[in-house]
């Protein structure tokens, strides 16, 4: 489905919508270039695109089967850019992952997009900034490639909070085991691990010139989302560290309290021990056995009885063990 | 056995069987070469081959014996590549490898195959882009690589499904104990890396023009095919990751199950004891306990059993220990 | 708010206060240059300092936002220098980090600094050494980052206490469980780690000589600073070595002291079983039980459960298990 | 001791032996060269050697003396080059290790060999060689490698099946503890990595054509031996992974049986408790116990404890506790 | 302390004592150099060193304060190097370190010692070998390094037999818990690694012929002393991963023996349960209990007693349970 397609000329955005025929031609012009916004498009929709500027067709396989690594690669004079978007649900302490593939030229931008994303806000915004959109359609790409990597600092921030839930229950007394909680924040880091790390070495590619379609000015910018990135990137790899020794630390734990639980059913195994054996000395039927006859006894034995629990209670609990 | 012997010529595949006498002959015409396709030949079968092509003793070597490293080498004008195919067999969760040798040259393709592999569909498939074909024997190879390298996905498919069941498995409340069955998976993943891995570099030197040999226009291809190498290789890397946190929550897991049947046998313990001890109390032989003169001492007692019994049980079942 | 400004002229501090508004003009003089302190300015605060300077907007952007890595670069002839500052608070075990950036170009420095940090000293340090002021704005860069980087000393000595105060908890036959403490430094270590360790390569670069706004005659002084931080790096790396042994040591203390603690409480248990069982034969009915008749039967069964115990109680000792 | 001395002319071995004071002579004629084998040398021997053939003094320390890491290096016009042999002995499932050092130059080479090693299988071999000989001495030291690389190859075979036995020993029901066995291996691999490891960097240089001495026409050769290496390597790393799984695998399992074991020790205390606990209400001394009077009270009892125990005991095996 | 200050000419050692006041002038005669030797100086008596050969005053901070990083690093003609020397105290199973600092240029060598280091040897061998002492103030810089990196094998022999002794310990049947000797011997290779391991790459710069100052022909020397490194490093890595997993292998011993300790308790216990049980279906008080009134009842349970413990001792032993 095309979204939004129009003319930007010196920095700003011609008035009126553009059909997509007349796009190519539009884009020939100096001075300005085309951007045209697709959202999961059916192979039909996209080939009218791919026909009208001509792209290439590997790059448009990688562009219309979502599923690829985020990457930045020249087809001839155009760069297919493929972005990972990430997004929290809270509710189901999951990640949301969509798939931005851009094609940028001297003469158009193509955004293709897939599953959670968004980039009206974006158009929006860099709309908002002529003095950057003057430098063609890097500008556009700067724009979207910023809002990702921007995206991944909250995403950052619930996994932080995760993390930190996880080591509150870890040592808590509530004795809860978080092996699988922590097993599938690990699996879900990897995944961040998995959308993220790549994009490093092709944004710094965009940042150090790699590519003359990319304008000067703008390196600048691209450098501060690498910068922005490497940060993103150091968080994640103290994640995979973290939980990687919660998951031994949470085994101490485990093992610490089941330290725990027996000595304290010991510590009473051994309290109930107390009245079977003494109990057990006067059911012998021993003929002279004088305490037998004694009227007190009975209530003197249950008295020991209750004294020798008691004394064994109040020196356990001293150690520690109830 | 030699399966397949062709003459290409400008992109097409000329009529009729070419004996393999002839071919040396036929690869030296002007933009034409010969595909021949070998299956775990003897070596006297190969020694043909070899001799009308010229092949160094080496490469050949290295193609009839199977057991190798994949890997792209360049003996004089010709390039032998080596690559594993691995197939995942569902009902033994087994992986089954093969090999295939290529030799290319510009004008000659052949390839030697070991094992589980299958070329006749790439024959096919290749044969109908003629686009391709006229970049000459490079496109066959780029035919192959880029078959094998789709059929490693779904292998990682069948990996990743596998790692699923384990980790439900894991978790489950059926105690069950996977541990030997992670073992296992790392040593299949193992065994994938192992295989997969060192083609990266490989193919990356094809797509960045080291070898005269691919024309210029496959490279882009080649720089997908590697693209989606480094996929796979991403995911392989994740496994290994995954399996080893695996064994590590395993044994956690184990741990803590551990510590509840401990409980649990420990609570029915403390519940057996309870008879015991009172029965101890009224079997002493005291001539003044007057409960015993009681008519309904002895079914007081035994009604006193079984409410301290069920208090506890009911207790332990509050603390979660039953 | 701006805290100092001041110019310096041939390595010497210019008498008197300078206004922000004619620290532009007084930093084009030749062979002077500017610098300015300001404390967590506020946005408009800054921007003032913005226009006297013409700094880059995604500058001033890292500048005043808290929370970068540390880092070296340039924009267009200003680097911009980010540091982290660690300081560690004895009382709550815990670390205070703190932000300084730094404007530097032939003409002026502006140091931005957040949170806990401190500068005045190393202005007063660096104007005692008109030597190194000659060299330019370089210079003060030099005194900033190598105070910085001196910090980090007392630190890592903090830091290794700690640990070698939860070595000595671990090991120690008091069994305690320092697991919390030592996850709890491992994540302490890696923030570390995370403000720390970019800064080599930045600093790698100014001793090179990768940026000629650095004097010569300084490279030597940054070196310097380089291989102080790389002793930094060498002692957090070892940490995070020390600590994740330290988590797999302290399991096994944890299941060596399971052990003894389990051997205490059987062996007590082996004893208390003692008077039960050797009771329970005396208070068998069999008609025929001559023991039953002796005078002495009686106390020589109680003389005989103590010594049976005694005895018990003496190997258990012998072989260490109680 | 010297083993064999000859003169190499045109690829074939001149008849009659040489004596060592004529072998510097010899090696001067054109195309011509002289190998000379020296077994675990005395000083003394050796030091005629290194006379005749003016060796540098550092390189014939480290050739007298074994215990150096694999190697190529160059003194002046001569390579020398270190090699590691490695044999496992079956019976002691053990490596035995010797060493090989060549000094090899455009006119002679002298291999000094030490412990277990073998070379005179090497001279009959190359010595059908003319076509490879006719390169020169270049040529046997390419023999020499390939021998001892290949000689890599049932070692590793031999490792292989020990790492399988020690998994089927983990997995099986013997409940054998292997951790000794795997520690061991594990350090018998760490053997293999530092005898092996080093070499490939060395001969990659030798394939690559660094050192003129050796005929670029080997250089092929050469890099067939790196490959073999690589292959090597890739094992050896792999056996690093499987065994330090498998030390945390066997720890799970050593975990599981002890829950096993647990578990069954507790049921069967649980069984014993059933009697006493029956018996114990029994003995109480209640005047008023019906059951105490009937006839078939006592076998009733008896009955009833035999049933009881039969229940639990039925229990525990269904739950898989027995 | 000034401890030795000589003058060498043309290789060898002028005869007399030098005072320091002459040296700077001594050192600039033609192939000449002076070489002082100083032992932990004051800062007065290093000053006036110092002046006397213009040291740069960074240099000098790190030659004078011990706890520097091993190095090589160049003030303008002069080197800086920085090494650690390594004493293993058999008597506390301890690492001795110090330091020696020296300035080498062509001119003149200082070298300043820390703590326990020994020059004197070296002095006298060097000025045994005037063909290497021609090559000037290298050669010196040469013996030392080389004593330096000879003295680590004797240390890395004691680490060896300690990890040894560990071994034996861990896998012996004496039930030791070797975790805290595991963990203190990896703080003690840590230390290793980083007194030694950053050595290696300042040595190869040495060698590779980086500086001018070391005359060409002693860069063979360098690079053997370089080789010596990498083993030394070579097996302190070894030493890390053998620790790493002998503590893991300490965890399964542990853990191992836990369950025998508990095995054979419970076997006990279940011994003990045996006379309890039956007593007490003796001790009921039924009326009709016919064994109770057999003259030999008494005996025969006595001696049943006797053989169900005897039967059950003789099943544990069989299944290695006692």
């Amino acid at each position: 489905m095309i979204v939004d397609c129009a003319v930007y000329e010196d920095g700003c955005r011609c008035e009126g919508d553009l059909p997509l025929a007349e796009a190519g031609q539009a884009a020939q012009r100096d001075g300005s270039f085309v951007w045209i916004g697709v959202y999961e498009p059916s192979e039909d929709e996209f080939d009218a695109v791919r026909r009208e500027f001509e792209l290439h067709e590997l790059a448009v396989e990688d562009a219309v089967n979502a599923h690829q690594r985020p990457k930045v690669e020249r087809y001839g004079d155009t760069l297919l850019v493929v972005l990972k978007t990430v997004r929290y649900v809270e509710d189901e302490e999951d990640l949301e992952t969509g798939e931005i593939a851009l094609f940028v030229n001297r003469d158009f931008v193509v955004t293709v997009r897939h599953g959670q994303s968004e980039l009206h806000d974006v158009r929006l915004e860099i709309e908002d900034r002529p003095d950057l959109l003057r430098f063609g359609a890097g500008a556009v790409l700067y724009a979207v490639v910023d809002r990702i990597v921007d995206d991944y600092e909250p995403v950052m921030e619930a996994v932080e909070t995760d993390i930190q839930e996880v080591e509150h229950d870890m040592f808590s007394p509530h004795r809860s085991n978080p092996a699988e909680r922590i097993y599938t924040m690990e699996r879900e880091v990897l995944d961040l691990h998995r959308a993220i790390m790549p994009l490093g070495p092709a944004i710094d590619r965009l940042a150090r010139g790699q590519y003359d379609l990319i304008h000067p000015e703008l390196r600048t910018y691209f450098r501060d989302v690498h910068d922005h990135l490497l940060r993103v990137a150091g968080r994640i790899e103290g994640f995979r560290d973290l939980l990687s020794s919660a998951l031994q630390a949470n085994l101490t734990q485990a093992s610490v309290r089941q330290n725990e639980d027996m000595r304290k059913i010991s510590a009473w195994v051994a309290i109930f021990a107390v009245p079977t054996g003494v109990a057990a000395i006067y059911g012998m039927n021993f003929d002279n056995m004088p305490e037998l006859g004694w009227s007190f006894g009975y209530p003197s034995v249950l008295i020991l009885i209750v004294v020798l629990c008691s004394v064994l209670y109040w020196r356990f609990r001293r150690s520690g063990w109830l």
